[in-house]
């Protein structure tokens, strides 16, 4: 078998086999298959695509390519969730602890931040004494006793992705719905999930800008969960405009909180709540999404939800009374309020900016190696379709500059008013499975 | 500027400027731009294609990439021929000594052969004491004085080609029109011709299997020429069986001299003259195609041609007696005749199998560090539309081995012979000018 001949074939529109994907899989991973090849191969995906088998194939091949988290001690369906990215996305600090909540265990595996878009690990690290660490034995113990944990990424897991990910950034291949598809699911298999709730954003501050390419990902994932038995739901979500009302790390634990305590922003709640119905009716903890939809609102009113984040933070080494006294969390030098220049109603937020203003105070990073300041971020004071007047405040900068003028420019322009009211935008688009 | 831009912008169906093709070019010459960028980059050529205007700024980044030959100190219109390559393809032998003689100059520079199809310096170097290399001093002179020298490709003519050509061929992205087109035209400009005769062949024995396919890599290089001001005559020849009747080194060139006496094979000769008439009239020596063809004609009767070749294989330090005697070439140990084994007429011959057998002969290289036997290859004496008898000879296999069955079988099998006289092809399909 020779690389160049598989190149050749997908490159004039034929299927190929198991045995060819998993030979230049494995070949790639091993370095045997140079990445010159592999970038051409990349492009000849771009254009011709694959087919269903062909994405499955491709899936397990890069799952294969490492290690598979067992989750075999876990009692139960483990239920994963995914998120492909957002500004202002805080939906696993609510979702996980709330699943776990209704008794379905969640051994959640999470990543960092880059560019405008935040992390879940980052954002609990903001937490004093949290540990993102944990043994495996910890981790399987903690899931079995509080029905949740949550980790970074760490080990071996679907090293040919993270392989080919870094090539196609840089070979102009990222956009391609098979190869995206593949790299999200051969993660999440990896992670050990017998079933898998994705949450599909689109919108301006998303990778998915329209709902035909966003339906598009979300139907190729779900069928490579059909093709490898694990089951997938994906649940389309509006990312045109920021996800609640903060932007940062510390500020949207807090915000986290709020909405586990039965409060928070009706948008973010909807989005949390559908995840959970799906993951906790995969979970089977509730026959239907309406019965889920029930309980889990109950969960969040009785302070369930609560009780099993505080167990949760404390389990891993945070400070448990950040949960009474969010103020507890870091907290910035300064405030800077930014006013509104006109009246009307507010027509959209541009996320993408909003996630930069985020980074540039230091609540993200622009390159890997970067830290992060937890204390820093934005807080909205108005969101898509709130009527403003003149000098009302649209949002609050939570700063450690002194200097925050750029900032509060890209706020102003980050925000379009207009005299009409938006027509609302539901925050679920739809939902696949 | 970022290649994963420029990139993205072909990908995209854009149009590159000047300047993106150049950095680009310039980038990967100095090994700036790493192999899997350019692969990815050629591979969406190979989908998306390119203008006139971008081949003609990817040939002249090429070009530029090296060393330009400067002819400056010939006289006249410096015409050069470039064949896209065949099996059996002397016609340079032929044609740069026809032109020579009418008066035009001809500065050719010619490679060596690989795989099935043979390389004018190797059959050139089957005559004893016959030197390849010229100082270029020499070889201005020789031309000046004899209108023609032909020397092996030297010095660091187009590098960007070369290193682009070795990527394409393992990337799958050879067969893009846009960039075969601007990898042979900047080798020619390189090379510092002023007028470009190109014998694009096609059929099963060539590069480009259809006529549509040949015909679009035709007009792309006579408008690449047309852009940088080298008139450019493309001729589209027939290669669905070998051309002539003589494969190998040593042969070869007796069939060239039979040729420049005035005999030879007729659709040889035709797709000779053919050559010989588009470059005298582009070097200004025939006012017109028909005018060419008859003063042509009298070259080869009256011995002029084949003087100016004696003349030439002297001046490069050949034994010019081969000339007047071609059995003074170097000869097989044996030749074995290949019978056939039913009647009808020669419906084709495989030129790729014929090229092939020569090859495992020793008259081809399958590696570029093979060593060739110039005495070795293959006679044939039965061609397309031939009737053939039972035992009469297909072929002669000349060989220095002493099993030949292998090669007697290959050749068998080459031929496919039939009842009806097949249609007869024509030599050239079009000229593109």
């Amino acid at each position: 078998m020779r690389m160049v001949d598989i190149i050749q074939r997908k490159r004039d529109g034929g299927k190929l086999t198991r045995e060819q994907i998993y030979y230049a899989v494995e070949g790639f991973t091993r370095g045997d298959i140079p990445d010159y090849q592999m970038s051409a191969f990349a492009m000849a995906v771009f254009f011709r695509g694959m087919d269903e088998e062909e994405i499955a194939d491709l899936t397990m091949a890069m799952v294969n390519s490492g290690d598979v988290v067992s989750l075999a001690g876990i009692r139960g369906v483990k239920v994963d969730k995914h998120s492909t990215g957002g500004v202002g996305d805080k939906t696993s600090l609510v979702v996980v602890p709330l699943v776990a909540a209704a008794g379905v265990p969640v051994a959640k595996m999470s990543g960092r931040g880059l560019g405008h878009t935040g992390g879940t690990v980052d954002k609990l690290e903001s937490i004093r004494g949290f540990r993102i660490e944990l043994p495996n034995e910890q981790f399987v113990r903690n899931v079995n006793e509080n029905k949740m944990a949550l980790v970074g990424q760490s080990g071996n897991l679907a090293p040919a992705d993270k392989k080919l990910y870094a090539l196609r950034d840089v070979t102009g291949t990222v956009n391609s719905i098979p190869l995206i598809a593949s790299s999200i699911m051969s993660k999440k298999i990896a992670s050990g999930a017998d079933a898998i709730v994705l949450d599909v954003k689109v919108g301006s501050g998303a990778f998915m800008k329209s709902l035909d390419d966003a339906k598009a990902l979300a139907s190729t994932m779900v069928s490579i969960g059909k093709s490898l038995k694990r089951r997938t739901i994906a649940v389309l979500s509006d990312m045109s405009e920021p996800l609640g009302t903060e932007i940062g790390n510390a500020n949207e634990v807090a915000e986290a909180i709020e909405l586990l305590r039965g409060g928070g922003e009706p948008r973010l709640k909807e989005i949390c709540l559908t995840l959970a119905a799906y993951m906790t009716v995969a979970g089977g903890a509730y026959p239907d999404v309406a019965a889920a939809r029930r309980g889990l609102e109950e969960l969040l009113q009785t302070g369930r939800a609560l009780e099993t984040f505080r167990t949760f933070v404390e389990a891993q080494g945070g400070d448990p009374a950040i949960v009474d006294d969010p103020g507890l969390l870091p907290q910035p030098a300064v405030t800077v309020s930014v006013r509104a220049e006109q009246e009307g109603y507010v027509q959209s937020i541009d996320a993408e900016a909003a996630g930069i203003a985020a980074m540039m105070l230091g609540a993200g990073r622009e390159k890997k190696e970067d830290a992060i300041d937890y204390a820093v971020g934005l807080s909205l004071r108005k969101k898509v379709g709130d009527p403003v007047k003149f000098g009302d405040v649209l949002a609050v900068i939570r700063s450690n500059r002194e200097q925050n003028q750029d900032i509060a420019e890209t706020i102003l322009r980050a925000y379009t008013i207009g005299a009409e009211k938006p027509e609302p935008v539901p925050v679920v688009h739809a939902v696949i499975e």
